[in-house]
């Protein structure tokens, strides 16, 4: 087994006193959320990039429980940091165009004020006697920073797990501060199962017998054992199952050979063992304790209400990121937190990464490509507002569920029909927006207030380049989040035949949307219908060249009139019909069921 | 918080002598198998109901890591056994037939020899010297246990989780001693997730100051507080995501009050604390460590080549039993071993039970209609081999995919057509069995070698109960673990149209199956024709009157000519086909794809 095997993630941080870092020391006493006070401050952090004239390019990182300040190298000579892939100059986080700022976090042991530094007033080491403390007192060290470096406003706050807890509190706590919010892999309170393991994981700390009730520094000794196995445990929920098969399933039975205490069967097991001793090494255990705590206590709303309550106080932009084998945070979470942000109109933007690296993904290079890209599209839409020219390619044209063939391969005539059916003030939810042309449409006709959702990853990868706000779903989900009447108008274009739960979808947009748009190609148009009854054949239009009736994505087959009996069936009102012929390009106006390939509905209850 | 909320699956056992339980000393030496000897050994073992004149009635319960010889109360004044819903008269493993035999394992400390018992040759206590034993070990012991009880094969040998281990080597080391095999929650070797968890437990109790090198009875101590790290830990993994959330997440700041050493916030952590606290007042930590090592060194094949080997070994039915929300034995680990025996054609039943109770699943109520009843069902097939018989009812009729409408309530005329199909000698494998109607009437025809898969619990647990083997799946899955050829019929009965990916199925089919039989809907039936064609609406045939173009199963939409074409495409040969009018009960021979509303094709590649 390679040594490079057991690195991982933030485990690389070495135990070297930090270069570049700096400190600062703020001698006013700062009143913690839970009662206690700290008489003094320091909080060491490091700097990259410059602040510009405006002073509006500024971005603040907090790190995860073990992290520190050194988010990235300095120059060439300088050790890598614990983000290095993200920050950097040309990087998602480019210190070339933003001003970087990392602090340790209040609690830590690599600079700033916690357990290990000397209480002024009593001249001892702090220990246990350290205050409880929460992710508001972080954040309140933090801002303390802030002022300090001359900045009333961030760019952003980008932070994932812990850090993403900081991120959160930032948002709804300063909201006038902060103009964009990154929150990776994180959520608005531990699951009870992440909370079951802190608990386990503290218990082993406290319950070492070298902890000295807190007191271990003064006595020269540490809970080695128990801080190692709170980070075995740890090492454990950071990693996806499927991760940990890869890396020590074949090697089940040969574990690596090194000097531990701990048990040296299995690979898996040396690894466990190599991670615990090593971060002894690096990272004192009362922070451990007071730190874990912190993200424990951490709590924006147990329910959908007091989670609305709480992200109802925030003002800027945000980017919500899952990966989806990450089990400490899962998904759901994100989304919970997503789909309150929704119906409170605030601009939000989701993608859950499809990843197999757990936890850990946020720091690994695996998924870069999409989250750090993400990041990157996210912070230029909240800096300069200027989005990126994105052409629409034949993608767009040919999406697995468009009925179009070649002829329309550079126009969508649905498209151009549909923005004509909207006001220009009007705000608009599309239903399976893709790459985002027909919103990129209506914001060029003046449209404000325009979302999509979208499944597909690289897709929403594309809007968000384009400055559109887009939250990652699968319509068959639902549109549950969303308010009654939250938007003028929803679109659904060209999807509603490859939809399963037509009827709730249909009610959903009903409710949701004042108007809805609804485009579907039509079965009844007459070349369809002399396939099946003079042919036999089931009926293909021309433009599912590629699909067949065993591979097409679209599973519901309708007619213009099977459509108005279902509207009418359900009270729902028809407000416009538009039919089209979109091979000679023209709209039908008689017998529509019969000479039009394609319906634009605009309905509503 | 109740006292109750703190009662979970195995927690609830007392350290409370066992009142029933019997004892057999065994002088002759154990040769273990990773090297050392026991110079003797001792079982307690418990025994409910009576061996009957055959001796065909006896089933093995192996219990799971904490657990003993009590699997269920002896008479009204006896305390309640670990498995007590399961086992008793009347229940699932029924006492007033089956004679029922539960010992202690090897290595535990109820009873049967383990570290805390004394080693005659020095008359001291094992300890930690007590040496490293596998489930092979245990296994031998309890086959001792076996023969002492004059039993020369058992009816069923049954376990969950670590119990599921020895029933896996019982029926690979034992095979001519199993008639059933009954395998719930378990897996062929731990997942490396599950191993690590493991590892950190044993060296929390290792690393505890008290554990004394595992001397710690000696010297009047224990390493309490490691132990009941384990166990925290342990419990975390029994219990699901899900469930957790719901003991927990209401009311995770109100911990309950009591005496412990450990941490006293939140609610989980008093519930853990409890737990832990609990089991040091009936466990062995030198247990603890030797039981769960035996579980981390089981490993009946880490690729599917080794385990095949070893699973070739059996000669028993099968009945693999897993839970959707169990994360520590995942649902695809008895996946892998159902995906093993099944082309090595040992008769395997598997079901995928929808539970949200995580591993504890098997040990808990909740569940228990279906699990207790397909155990009931498959002891019932081992023992005697008279399936019940069961109705055929309206269900199977209105199958969500039938196009059959209230004519064929009590017949099924393609079905007839089948088994006609079919010579009596022949073996099949029916997709989507349903309720196994087909399948039974093959076996009243005289065919054997019959098998079904299907995706519904419920009609799972019907099949298993009218002596079928059937294995749970979806058919979008494909057909992956069958081997080439290895049924004489495969058949696909009007499911082809709720088929997503047609191609791979087909492919599949024509591999494993050396004819295959597909029966379909004929979407070119003249009076859909002229539905689509004269009144512009999506076809309906007359069957589906519980669904509409929005709503049916249904996804794809064909006739007799596509398909006759895509076999054409695909050098699939066609060796027969019958065209049915199920309306008028006859037979087409002309114009197949304008008079026939149903079609049935024999195919091969």
């Amino acid at each position: 087994m390679e040594t490079e095997t057991f690195q991982s993630s933030d485990s690389g941080r070495s135990a070297r006193p930090l270069k570049h870092v700096q400190h600062v020391t703020f001698d006013n006493p700062l009143e913690l959320e839970l009662g206690g006070r700290l008489p003094e401050i320091t909080v060491a952090f490091e700097t990259y990039g410059r602040l510009n004239a405006a002073k509006d390019n500024a971005i603040l990182i907090c790190h995860a429980l073990s992290g520190d300040s050194h988010v990235a190298r300095h120059d060439d000579n300088d050790d890598p940091g614990w983000w290095e892939i993200m920050v950097g100059p040309g990087k998602p986080i480019d210190t070339d165009r933003y001003f970087v700022v990392c602090p340790n976090a209040l609690g830590g042991c690599r600079g700033t004020t916690g357990p290990n530094s000397r209480n002024p007033e009593t001249g001892k080491l702090y220990g246990d006697d350290f205050p409880t403390i929460t992710t508001r007192d972080i954040v309140e060290t933090h801002r303390r920073l802030i002022d300090y470096l001359g900045i009333d406003n961030l760019l952003g706050v980008i932070g994932g797990s812990m850090g993403g807890q900081q991120v959160l509190t930032w948002a709804t706590s300063y909201p006038e501060r902060v103009a964009g919010a990154v929150a990776l892999a994180t959520s608005a309170r531990l699951t009870t199962q992440a909370l079951a393991f802190d608990i386990v994981g503290r218990n082993a700390i406290r319950r070492d017998a070298n902890f000295e009730g807190g007191r271990y520094l003064e006595k020269g000794t540490a809970p080695a054992a128990g801080l190692a196995l709170a980070r075995m445990l740890g090492h454990i929920t950071y990693l996806s199952p499927q991760a940990m098969r890869e890396k020590f399933g074949a090697d089940r039975f040969e574990p690596r050979e090194f000097t531990t205490q701990f048990e040296k069967r299995f690979s898996v097991g040396s690894y466990l063992a190599y991670q615990g001793d090593k971060f002894v090494e690096r990272f004192d255990a009362n922070s451990y304790l007071k730190l874990s705590l912190a993200m424990d206590l951490f709590d924006l709303g147990g329910t959908p209400e007091k989670l609305s309550q709480n992200l109802s106080k925030s003002l800027c932009r945000w980017l919500i990121i899952s990966f989806t084998s990450d089990w400490l945070f899962p998904p759901e979470q994100s989304l919970e937190m997503t789909n309150v942000l929704i119906p409170l109109r605030k601009p939000v933007s989701y993608c859950n990464i499809v990843s197999s690296c757990g936890h850990d993904a946020f720091l690994l290079e695996d998924d870069l490509p999409i989250y750090g890209e993400l990041v990157r599209a996210f912070l230029d839409n909240v800096h300069n507002g200027t989005p990126r020219e994105v052409e629409d390619d034949a993608l767009d044209v040919y999406a697995p569920t468009s009925i179009f063939g070649s002829h329309l391969r550079n126009q969508r005539i649905d498209h151009d029909q549909i923005v004509r059916l909207i006001q220009p003030t009007a705000s608009v939810l599309d239903l399976g927006c893709g790459r985002g042309s027909l919103l990129v449409k209506l914001r060029a006709n003046g449209n404000r207030g325009l979302m999509g959702l979208e499944l597909n990853q690289e897709d929403v990868l594309v809007c968000l380049q384009r400055g559109l706000n887009v939250v990652q779903a699968d319509l068959n989900s639902g549109l549950d989040p969303f308010s009654d009447g939250q938007f003028d108008y929803i679109v659904l274009s060209h999807t509603l035949q490859a939809v399963r739960d037509v009827e709730r979808l249909i009610s959903e947009m009903l409710r949701v949307g004042k108007r809805s748009i609804v485009s579907f190609p039509n079965f009844a148009y007459y070349k369809l219908r002399k396939m099946l009854y003079e042919d036999g054949r089931s009926p293909m239009s021309s433009g599912l060249l590629r699909h067949q009736w065993y591979n097409t994505p679209n599973i519901r087959f309708f007619t213009i009139a099977d459509f108005e009996e279902f509207c009418r069936e359900r009270g729902i009102r028809i407000h416009e019909r538009i039919a089209l012929d979109t091979e000679e390009g023209k709209l039908i106006d008689e017998e529509a069921n019969l000479f039009a390939d394609m319906a634009i509905f605009v309905i509503s209850r």
